[in-house]
């Protein structure tokens, strides 16, 4: 649905964006690990936040400042997750939110602050308030790649995307960085997104868009089901563009929340891409469930099974396991309606194996990319989401201690 | 709680069974493929099933045959689940049965039938047809052994046990035998259990006996979280042993339902440490939640969780993945009150980190066997998931093919 929007070769910042990234010496060997994001003009923000019951000292503060409704700046350090610090994590939070301020002319409440990385140990603070003036120094407009790779933890490349569209004959851009790592929905890692435009939206439109993205894009990556202390989506409008306001119902609306999905849409796949150990990018299409929420039940739990992924991973178009996933979503189903396919090819038709030759469908998912379809046959809901394989790379990786995976990042 | 109960040596059928096990081609290299338990007497019986909305034909039709109350045999494949075969499996089922009831002199009502091994090819039912009356007359009171062997798929070792207690006076013997493989909750590999026991049982008792049991057992290991089609518990009791019949809420009822819980625990237990590659044996214990259905979520999100199983297999104490695992499972916490220990040492206290040293606690999670206590400090909620940790070798088999997995078994 939002196929018409184009993305740019070389992603900027919108106008009126300035980004920095720098090494503070929370992560060994030099690596950045402190990022700040600025918009030099008011701007209308809205954000969505982790539903994890455990929420980081930051996500809290953040909270808080997001109501505030004045945000101009994020910060954002890697390293260390600052989570599950009690007080002295709500009292760090603060301490690097006051010495962004102070360095930049800013307010407290302007100031939204974001940490990703190791849960349980305090956060070196004062690394980040020795290196505050730096990094406010060190901002540019094309300071986008250095925040990018400030950001990461685990993840292998950086991730940005930028869209371009007009609105009320104004040129307005949409660009997002995002962090992911761990498969997806990591806990030690963190999924993070920070997407900024130009467009001059009302406070009703970035909120309502800003939740249809997100439910379009990084809630249909759904990987091993760990949902971190940390997961944080901000999107920051501030009207440099000069287009006429955006209001809910208008077709400037329509436009602006299909780039809007589009940018995050490009980003939740590059999360899913980059993800620990992953060697497949499987999308998992759902029909004729009976209903939308049946629908999306349905693809979680074929998404979350070990063991299709492990299928996948060898290769195997095994849609025994896929009908057993099925089965015990929590769907309504019924077995002699189900249809399943691999890149279009029937592996089962009706809770029975198809006539499809093996080595036909063994050929789709000896593929690094390919769609699974379920078809229910009970209805009309229907559901996407976005997925990988289980390798033995994955549990490599995640057997190691923190610190060892961090090495070199 | 069934502490006390003490276990046999050298299991055994209790008085009045006879059991069988044989190969009649399913698998490849002339492995056992084909079970037979009888009862030489009327047995008062009652099950559980999967509740996988999508069900074996086996499945479906034991269910009816329990319901018609006069169960006297089971007869078991294993190799072929017989399940996603469609109306040829609803017929294939049938045959089997039919088959064992003419070699047997019972009717068709009084056989149950369970399949266990690949989903969507169409069973050999000829196969079984042909040797229906070879396994009824190998048929013997020490057929146990070959009849746990026949059962299995996957699974490294046979799993029987046996109990005795008296009951007014009498010797009573419960003996169970199951198979599991897969990580427990296998989708191809099915997880089916089969009690018999030669106590007078009333009705009423059994069916109460056998979902108290299957509660606190059965339900209480949880490891991928696939369920199949097929897993079925099917307790026999056949009155032989000649006690007063035991009934709900009587002494004799608690000391059965003990010794039937004990008995199903350390098959539980037994599929765990069989699972496939498993190298630790984990118990969650939750205390203090809200309720008890709070502990049973936290419990079963943290058993879930591939990350904090990955941190398992590299014997990391990695409680942060605990705690967030806890802070999506839907259970009310409060971040604050939360205390994690491994094998009795603090990891964390109140939310944070403990002082506990971190190589004390490595010692503990580098056992092949440790607890991992979390007290949410909320309530009286409480409960217990056995669990495993995830491999690379888990992995690596579960990308094969099955034909390839069943190679040798």
């Amino acid at each position: 649905m939002s196929d018409s929007i184009k993305l740019l070769r070389s992603p900027a910042l919108p106008a009126g964006f300035r980004a920095a990234g720098m090494a503070c010496g929370i992560k060994a060997g030099g690596n950045l690990d402190l990022g700040l994001l600025v918009s030099d003009f008011p701007a209308v923000c809205w954000a969505t936040f982790t539903t994890n019951r455990i929420k980081a000292s930051p996500v809290r503060l953040s909270m808080r400042h997001l109501k505030g409704g004045e945000l101009r700046a994020v910060i954002v350090n890697s390293g260390n997750a600052n989570a599950c610090n009690g007080r002295q994590g709500d009292r760090d939070a603060r301490l690097m939110v006051k010495a962004v301020a102070s360095a930049s002319g800013l307010k407290e409440r302007q100031v939204f602050v974001c940490s990703t990385g190791i849960i349980g140990v305090p956060l070196p603070v004062e690394k980040i308030q020795v290196s505050a003036p730096a990094v406010v120094k060190l901002l540019r407009p094309s300071g986008l790649r250095d925040f990018s790779r400030a950001i990461l933890t685990s993840d292998k490349r950086n991730k940005v995307v930028s869209a371009k569209i007009k609105i009320g004959g104004k040129e307005v851009t949409i660009t997002g960085v995002a962090k992911g790592a761990g498969m997806i929905a990591p806990n030690m890692a963190t999924m993070l997104a920070f997407i900024t435009t130009d467009a001059a939206v009302s406070s009703a439109e970035i909120k309502a868009a800003t939740h249809s993205a997100v439910r379009e894009s990084f809630n249909c990556i759904s990987i091993d089901g760990d949902m971190s202390t940390n997961d944080t989506v901000l999107v920051m409008a501030n009207g440099a563009a000069g287009n006429p306001s955006i209001r809910p119902g208008s077709a400037d609306s329509r436009l602006f929340r299909k780039a809007l999905a589009k940018v995050m849409l490009e980003l939740a796949w590059k999360l899913v891409r980059d993800g620990e150990g992953v060697t497949k990018f499987v999308t998992i299409e759902v029909k004729g469930a009976a209903s939308h929420d049946d629908a999306r039940k349905v693809a979680e739990s074929v998404a979350n099974s070990s063991l299709v992924k492990c299928s996948w991973n060898g290769s195997d178009p095994n849609w025994g396991r896929v009908i057993d996933a099925v089965g015990y979503s929590g769907a309504r189903v019924q077995e002699s309606k189900v249809d399943i396919f691999f890149g279009g090819l029937a592996g089962a038709k009706g809770g029975q194996a198809a006539r499809t030759p093996i080595t036909r469908l063994k050929a789709v998912v000896a593929k690094k990319e390919f769609t699974v379809t379920i078809n229910l046959n009970m209805g009309r809901g229907n559901h996407r989401v976005f997925t990988s394989d289980l390798s033995e790379g994955y549990v490599a990786y995640n057997r190691l201690e923190y610190a060892l995976k961090l090495q070199g990042r």
